[in-house]
């Protein structure tokens, strides 16, 4: 049988052993079953619910302390004492309280709990993203958790899949978060419901790992059950760097039936691209939409709070400062994100530019806390949703955009073109150091 | 006339340049005028009511986004918005917007506003806090605020003064947070309300200028107006790296007026002291409460995040892990001092530790956000009240004490005497250099 990337996971991961192709609905044991404290409060009722007695296999669960981390409210507060009773009461042994973790789609991966060819499933749509290490994340409702937890294994309609292919030269200052914004662009909001989104071609050899991130991260964006890079160099370098060894990798057959197949050219998607309010399908390139004040830039979130994004954040403001009217909020995603912006220097570039820099937590980007926007205020941000209120005011707008894109736009006060602030052949080398950029 | 330091600044401040004495009415021009984003909005509301048409003297008002910075509600976005446009409409030069300053009564005598012999009014009741440096700094309405904003000046009863007077030798881990904890159990929290408490001795000398705003900062607990160091060497230390020449100092006059007088043996403040709950009059020894299990350690405030209190809880924490089941949230008070942090490598110590460093804000400390606490829950902090829900829950318990002991209890998950963790003659040279401290 000739198998995309998603059915190849999941032929491993389903009980009975099976090949299994788009359509067949299958029983699969998820590697990591992943919980948060904005969805896990919900999960543990259900699990009580369903008169669960007990965790199957606690040592695949991961438990993250990150929406609302350190709590803002008494009822986040809350949320974070029932997540620790859970935890203890059922002994899950991987637990990140506050200032242990970070932001969990960044963390699994820097802790070593997702290998290529892994199936996740996660309390929180943009599980997609650990796709960037060729692997099938998904996020699941908060009942489906709660059985899977019980059981220790759920239920998956094995999905069709559509391929993106990237060929050609990477242009300046265009990031992973621009591939996947020029995707959704195309395919709209819904492009790829319930499907798997499989991302491949040597182009993608020009961005890093972290980049893959961002990438996969918004496959639900598209509506897709998940975003999967196909098995390339840099995967294979990452995890043999992570776990000493090489993993299995996972590449799709030839022939492998895909029911949508777009091939980019790199050198096409030449400028970076920003989604405009109220939607992350409604992307434009930059140019269009340069000058328009904004009055707070956010770096960070799951995907985009990474050293990659910190660095190409630091560049840019590099001995230049937040212009007055705007404010920038900067969010590592991880402790160790965190511990090494600081060895890098990239922290004392934020604080000197006059940022805040925010202890880890997924704060603004889902307006849960760390930085909401009141009625009539613009934003720019390295986040994946920009709905109606998704900030904080329903009457606020979002724009979204790579790193680069972000700093420059805190530097002059408006939306920016980072070619305009900086050059990028010294870019490459201060973000991506001997990465072959292109 | 013999005067206390309250009679002698405001006979400086008064309008008509009249020495004045306790039980006088006088009106007062306030050097500073400091407004944030907490009571601001509702100075701003009364300025317009009051038909006011502008700012008497922008240029000493002082505006800074600290409580809820950055916002975590709609309405505190909201309050940060009213705040900027107030700022813009009545040109006020002094403005610190987020990842800009701090927290305020930290950030401003760094940045240069408060100088010895000033007089300080803020819509905060912490702003006795200047006392440290030699000022009258006193928290007033919103409303009062708003018409000292309107004519430049305001109404001031002057008040009566109590002496602190501190002598002897400093303990091991006794700190400025320790010597106003000691005071506030023998006047009691009302035992000086509306009048200066005064603070003078030779043994303040071994402790320095931010333990004075440590001490000076809870003056407001007892009640009072404010709280005042009396010039010393230190003060005078501090002015001139500060300003380059030495300001006038103010010092009481021999047998000045004061209502009572308490002389402090600093070798009898044997130990560090802690606040149990739910009153920072309810003061004991730390011996009597060592053992009880802390969910939560919160260092930071707008006199206990400063570079001595991240010394003090660095060194204890170096090498060391924030205990499971317990976390540990740092607040650097400013920007500059997180900077600072950085360099010493304090800021390393707390992430290594897992530690939560967060952005400079108010924060939990009156509850707002970033780690309020939940039914049951049991924190340690180096803030100043620790009334019923002060930090979230009505049902949760606040104990204060200096950083020293705030970090050893995070380092145990139990509240605990600094010197198990760490020897007290490498803690000095680490926090205080070579400032004389015994």
């Amino acid at each position: 049988m000739k198998q995309t990337i998603a059915e190849k996971i999941l032929s491993k991961k389903n009980i009975e052993r099976k090949e299994v192709k788009a359509g067949d609905i299958i029983l699969g044991k998820p590697d990591v079953i992943l919980i948060n404290d904005a969805s896990g409060p919900l999960t543990f009722i259900q699990f009580r619910n369903i008169g669960a007695k007990k965790v199957a296999d606690p040592q695949s669960v991961i438990v993250v302390l990150d929406h609302f981390s350190p709590p803002p409210s008494l009822s986040a507060a809350e949320a974070f004492k029932e997540t620790r009773k859970f935890v203890q009461e059922y002994e899950i042994p991987n637990f990140f309280e506050i200032g242990k973790g970070g932001i969990e789609h960044t963390l699994l991966p820097e802790k070593g709990f997702i290998k290529p060819g892994s199936l996740i499933i996660g309390g929180d749509s943009h599980t997609c993203t650990y796709g960037a290490f060729n692997a099938f994340g998904t996020g699941l409702g908060s009942t489906d958790i709660a059985v899977a937890l019980a059981l220790g294994y759920t239920w998956f309609l094995v999905p069709e899949s559509q391929r993106f292919k990237f060929e050609g030269r990477r242009m300046p200052f265009v990031s992973g978060k621009d591939l996947i914004l020029r995707v959704i662009k195309d395919i709209g909001v819904d492009g790829a419901t319930y499907q798997s989104m499989e991302f491949t071609g040597n182009g993608l050899l020009q961005f890093n790992i972290d980049e893959y991130m961002a990438l996969c991260n918004m496959a639900v964006e598209a509506g897709a059950k998940t975003g999967i890079v196909e098995a390339n160099e840099n995967i294979a370098k990452w995890a043999v760097s992570k776990f000493g060894d090489l993993p299995e990798l996972i590449k799709a057959d030839e022939n492998a039936e895909y029911i949508n197949s777009i091939e980019y050219n790199l050198s096409e998607i030449d400028e970076p691209l920003v989604a405009k309010p109220h939607s992350p399908g409604n992307v434009v390139n930059i140019s269009e939409v340069e000058g328009i004040h904004v009055d707070q830039v956010y770096i960070g979130n799951c995907a985009n709070g990474t050293l990659t994004d910190l660095r190409q954040a630091a560049f840019v403001l590099k001995g230049r400062n937040v212009a007055k009217g705007t404010r920038l909020i900067v969010v590592p995603a991880t402790q160790q994100i965190y511990k090494q912006a600081i060895k890098e220097g990239l922290i004392d570039i934020f604080l000197e530019a006059g940022a805040s820099i925010s202890t880890p937590t997924c704060g603004a980007c889902f307006g849960g806390h760390m930085g909401l926007l009141s009625d009539g205020e613009v934003a720019i941000a390295t986040t994946n949703r920009n709905f109606r209120g998704r900030m904080g005011s329903a009457k606020a707008e979002i724009y979204l955009a790579n790193a680069f894109v972000a700093a420059a736009s805190a530097v002059t006060g408006y939306i920016t073109n980072p070619k305009k602030v900086v050059d990028w052949e010294e870019a490459k080398k201060f973000v991506y150091g001997d990465h072959n950029v292109n």
